[in-house]
């Protein structure tokens, strides 16, 4: 349920309204826009007296929210959230400031993220990614370089000041992973609800990818776990879904995902080509498409040499090609600013 | 399979290759690029000595095109084909000439497609599309005007110079087709193939609509059946696919098939953001979005009075919000130009 | 709408009631049941004044419909429907009347098509299946015997006794289908709505296809535009839907709609196996399935030799397994019985 | 790669041979069937001499297995796996034992699961289900009753004697299964390959779902990560798959899988109809196609009281229903023995 108070009213006379909906067992998220403040009422609102509310003088409306995400929605937050890294050092996603994310697949060495996160920076990107905990289909595979990996991240990030993006693949390590910027959850992931509501108690920022099949419904239900949580940061992340079209790409990078996303909710969105389309020769055109769809920011695979990668070499980008579609994603946006 | 000849060789030298190359019962498409001639051989190839071709002065190399499609193929065919409606009276597509194609789902009354018409002409459309047969999943729903939608199409036409999009439903109304210069094929006839190979022999274009669920390489070949009768000019459209995802959206945009697309084939590639989202608020995201990837045109829904509208109204824009859409539009080709 | 009527009231009763309805430009549907008689309203009942209804004393209940489909829908004609060939020369189907269909993907020549249809009438089949029109996905692929399949399909049925099923492609051959007892809707023109139309005024029994990833409610309305033209001897087949599983299937056969299917029309449902899996090994465990499930009916593709068919090899079984699958088939049927 | 050994050949010869390849990095498993011991090496074979190995006396022939999948494949341990659970008191599952799993969706209260237990084994069922820790989309829904619940599933294991089969859905909760039976990983943690590697070091037996619009191959895959790390005792169950209708069903229930996995794999498979529908209706009729299809078992939820169940209540059957279903399924079983 969303109160709209009316414009103007003073602080010290929306106090006993929250404490008065609080006291009927409710949480209450309040939001300061320019011009009113509005009360998102979230639990069971069954005990309330609407009309009792209505009839309050601070009260210009009541309405209800009959979506299953309450926290996320942005008819309770309708002004768009910016996230901030600042915590951590890193900057700041969404209303407004576009990230652009760039990195390997996995860390392999010192030598490499080095190498890449200052070519990445030199073209504009604001957020440093890499792997450190791989999710791999077979056993059999390269498992990522573990606590080693988080090492090299944040000496990259020391090197460069750009804050990082890398995936937390269970729990138990989630103590590695205090001083990251970003905790990225994978799309396998998606609805590992335990995984999501420990994430709910860490003052980083979530990244949230959409699960392999994931709807968007569900995508912000996982969204909701972590808000309901206690923590607010968390960023949205198209990655491609599956579907029957696998002749010649890897999956179906759904772009429609942004204008839905961004019309649902108040979180800011960002776009995966790299995944998305599992080739090197599709990241540009749809980082181009993404930015144009509204997007908040994209996350781009990028390695010094594609060829020899230990993971996703045929997604990734040299750091001359990204530095082109760099160039290209910052004409997009000026052109529709 | 496909020869290249070498750089410079006349054309009565290409002559009896070409001869030679018929007798064995091979069609043979001969394409002339700004240095060289190829030759894309069509049929059963297994009767040709290569070693023999290979060793000809005027043949630099020989290769196999494994793609089952081959008059679609770019291998064949490098250059972007450039589709005319001049026959007709319209202007081109294709090749770095964008189209934007706009107008109802179906043609209602006069008054209804003249006014739609010179309001999206207004705004910088190229050509005016409107349904004068229209499939309906309910045999209890509206059919559309049939032939005198077709005569009030080019009446506006008459009026506004813009050339005509309209579907074919069935061959026995095709004789009314004539002076149509694009001819539609929706998306639940993609594959009747019977009426691809009769469009093979008129010499309208073609716009041929992705199949409800179709993939792309089935497109190719659906496009194949058409130019395998004759007809070349051809125009692909991508109009969203079926996913699981239904909730919010009516089907789900695929843009990555528009780079897929042109990597594969040299024909022009457009895209339906209006049939491919279902919703009048993602129109304009996803316009932006298929530009920004590298469509050939887009082709979007205008109704005069969209709630009113006796089909499709929740999808279709308003003529000034049309006239928006395509200022950004022509914002995001200049960036990228 | 559905308007019940009360047990034992005289036809002499009813008539004046339908010829009312009529009048407000209602279709209806009469079905006598063992009890009572329903009458199932098609069309616009804006007009018609329900409570009146209600207060009439041979009416016992009158309601909604919602579902678009009317004339295929159970709520209106709540026994299954049997369709008869009998017209034609050939059996039943439906309501207790199981039908096997058995024969080759193409109809190759005169002793081909004699042997199977012996060999499958021996094993048990009570249908003989056989393509004269073939839908290829590419034009350079073998396309069927055309007018002379079907007349090699007649023949056999002389020699064997088993009416025919064969798919009609498009309508201008529709003519040369006569006596083919059952005319085939391929999963292609499942939406070709002016076919199903055509189809609509034909005497003959028609078998439809679900749409190659048609949901069932699209099945259904396609049996609709039958149904709505006057031919109610409509028979619908699932044969497996487009999904992201294609590793180690071509489809997957969804036998879920059988049971869905079963409740919401009373129309006859068939399961095809051999192109809902595309692999000759999965047949009889799908067979045994399909008729777990309660279908109709199974249909079968069988060759004398599928090395070396000309369409559909790895999918046909030999007519020894056949005998098999017919078998074990019988057997679950009489477990169940 | 697979060694198949001569018949005959004795104990003493082959052990050099297995110590050899370990010498060399490599995983043997060790299959010794009614004829034959087959020897199946997991890991880089680059190292062995194919040549060398063919020579060996003992040796009949040495083959490659390409699949990525190695421990769970057929080809490698050709016989089908019997799964015991006589470790926790429990029966067996796989080649020919056939398992029907049944309790309700959630664990509500002792009353409630012992009642249930009793009626199901009554009625037939080998194994109780139920959910202790449930993964429900949104946070603020049933999270189930936990280690309590747990606790009442072992008091009717005592009371019935009836093995357990229920969910785990995060490590740190791990050491209250020890007494559970069987593991159930749910269809959101499919692809948590974290939990995997830890339950390969668990004794009990393991449930594994496919993935919510999991590939056949990525189920297999899971299975490997779990037999990796040391347990091949593990059942595949197929619970619905997600696609593009859902108009009228939750999932659509892929029985293809059945017969796919028997031949890919040698681990017992079964199918979970109450998930993999959604409604009571068709739990029965999709319960039969499993069973004729050749699954090894099925898991059906049965609740006391459908309309008041905390979770899942539309796809519940009551005692009588299940009873009855499980009555056809044994006839089913029997028709086909």
């Amino acid at each position: 349920m969303v109160v709209v108070l009316r414009g103007g009213v003073p602080q010290e006379k929306i106090e006993p309204l929250i404490s008065w909906l609080k006291g009927k067992g409710l949480g209450v998220r309040e939001f300061h826009g320019q011009e009113q403040c509005v009360l998102g009422l979230i639990g069971n609102t069954a005990g309330v007296d609407i009309e009792m509310l209505r009839s309050l003088d601070i009260v210009e409306s009541v309405g209800a929210v009959s979506d299953p995400f309450k926290a996320a929605n942005r008819k309770i937050h309708p002004e768009d959230t910016v996230v901030s890294t600042q915590g951590t050092g890193g900057g700041s996603l969404g209303g407004g400031h576009f990230a652009l994310i760039a990195g390997p697949c996995s860390v392999e060495n010192e030598a490499q993220i080095t190498l890449v996160a200052q070519k990445v920076k030199e073209a504009g990107a604001t957020f440093l990614r890499g792997g450190a905990f791989k999710p791999r289909t077979s056993p059999y595979d390269f498992q990522g370089l573990g606590e080693e990996g988080l090492r090299l991240l944040l000496e990259a990030k020391k090197a460069t000041g750009l804050p990082i993006v890398t995936e937390l693949m269970e729990l138990r390590s989630l103590p590695l992973f205090e001083e990251i910027d970003v905790i990225q959850v994978g799309a396998r992931n998606t609805q590992n609800y335990d995984m999501l509501k420990e994430l709910g108690r860490v003052p980083n920022t979530i990244l949230l990818k959409r699960g392999l099949a994931g709807t968007l419904k569900e995508l912000l239900m996982s969204a909701e776990y972590i808000m309901a949580s206690g923590n607010e940061n968390v960023i949205l992340c198209e990655r491609g879904i599956r579907t029957y079209e696998s002749d010649y790409s890897r999956n179906t990078l759904d772009l429609s995902a942004v204008p839905i996303l961004k019309r649902l909710t108040h979180l800011p969105v960002v776009v995966d080509p790299s995944h998305g389309t599992g080739k090197a020769y599709m990241v540009e055109p749809m980082s181009l498409a993404a930015v144009a769809a509204g997007a908040d920011g994209i996350m781009i695979e990028v390695h010094n040499n594609p060829a020899e990668a230990l993971c996703d070499g045929p997604q990734s980008l040299t750091p001359e090609q990204f530095a082109d579609t760099a160039r290209k994603v910052f004409k997009v946006r000026e052109a529709l600013a």
